[in-house]
């Protein structure tokens, strides 16, 4: 954990009162800093500590008041991680002490965000604890390839899943569930589980040609895109994609993507490797 | 479709030059003004023309410039409803006629929002259309809650479904999919088919006391929330409901809100009420 003060001005507390501390727990969005909420925008203005993590767009800290503490708990931008109790113990401290906590998290706090372990500690402590929603990242990354996550007549559901498990876990998802061709799933953190989500997909009934894509840095002007069949996509990840945060999405809605053809190309290209 | 000049000021094109007219697709997110997002506003704040529906806050509407034309083409807030070849024609005819066009929808509008129509129709007349992603509806409702939608080691994935369909269609659903009681689903526009949806979610295999919340008015002042189990949520929601946009959520994670005691006393007062 990296602690620093914004030395923009000072942070202390002017009027002197004794207060009830307070956590906000806000989503900053899929990346770029100005899909960030008026309402999260006025709370980081108003923050005495900002504890953050794994935030694309360094940009949303600038609305951080003079005074602002700013405490890092992630792993990206340098940072080294931090365990969710040493995280807990951060801001419950900073509450008790009086202070307007904020916790900024990646895209929206309640989706695989561990907002939950977070509100349960608070709440146990007797902390009042406030949540303010964010742009999910598989809406942000949807947004910026130009394609709706549903489609009237065509698909009606949108399932967001997660490949990241517990260190040492196997991946256990109900995989019949997720392969579902009338539906869109986006799956976060799927990375390093791509290639065993592509297989269990397929083998559960979703076609090998299924449209996907894989989004890495998605709103960020250095933003990725690695269209693909779900078949071919974690070559194609493999091959083609950087170290930043990555979402899938994968269903029928992805072919409506104007750059939809590189997929198509892409197949062809991995087609044609496989067979030399 | 009622249109009306904003009047604050003139919508003539100072420079007079003949422009490249475009369309935003824009989400105004749950209900509550401030979540909108910065990028959202300062589209709203360019636009010359805002074609706007289903908006909880009107407040949405105050950042428009002086000059905005706005066009309400939704079923609330006391305008008719357009048919959505009608929504397509004008979106076509201002950005033809070199107009910057904003099409605000509730909500984030690649979620059940019908984008893919007007994206469709306008890619074929050669427009541009950029997407601007919101906060979805249960994202909204689940932070107003104080709940998170995922929880780590019980809710891995978040099923968005829609309980709307054609006007004469049945409802048609993968319901053993949707039946998941390791998940948490979001049906949204689901009151006309409430009954149906919690019968056949019970039939499929969902526990009939999985803890469920109706979310009125998300995240405005007049929200109100109705807790029950998905067995009871139904006759909840007719007794106690008014009019407003409905949200449900379905699974576990409801029973972390600290309002769910009342959901334990509905189905206890619904229960005597059933067997008096």
């Amino acid at each position: 954990m990296s602690v620093h003060a914004n030395l923009r001005g000072t942070g202390s507390d002017r009027s002197g009162r004794r207060r009830t501390g307070e956590v906000w727990l806000i989503g900053a969005g899929p990346g770029a800093a100005d899909l960030l909420t008026l309402r999260a925008v006025r709370l980081i203005q108003r923050a005495e500590v900002i504890v953050y993590d794994h935030l694309a767009d360094a940009d949303c800290l600038d609305f951080a008041g003079p005074g602002a503490e700013l405490i890092c708990v992630g792993k990206r931008a340098g940072c080294h991680s931090t365990s969710q109790a040493a995280i807990n113990a951060v801001l419950l401290a900073r509450a008790k002490a009086g202070q307007c906590v904020v916790r900024l998290k990646g895209g929206d706090p309640g989706i695989f965000g561990r907002a939950g372990e977070e509100i349960e500690h608070l709440a146990q402590h007797g902390i009042r604890v406030g949540i303010v929603p964010g742009v999910t990242a598989a809406l942000g990354c949807a947004a910026a390839l130009g394609i709706p996550l549903t489609h009237r007549g065509i698909v009606r559901s949108l399932h967001l899943v997660t490949g990241h498990c517990r260190s040492g876990e196997a991946l256990d998802l109900d995989w019949p569930r997720l392969a579902d061709p009338a539906g869109t799933t986006a799956l976060y953190m799927g990375r390093h589980n791509l290639s065993l989500l592509a297989a269990r997909l397929i083998e559960a009934g979703l076609p090998a040609r299924t449209p996907a894509v894989a989004v890495e840095n998605g709103t960020l002007p250095s933003e990725r895109r690695i269209f693909a069949s779900i078949a071919r996509l974690p070559q194609a990840v493999r091959t083609q994609a950087g170290n930043g945060p990555l979402l899938v999405i994968v269903g029928d809605v992805v072919a409506l993507a104007p750059d939809w053809t590189t997929g198509r190309l892409v197949d062809l290209a991995l087609a044609q490797h496989s067979s030399a």
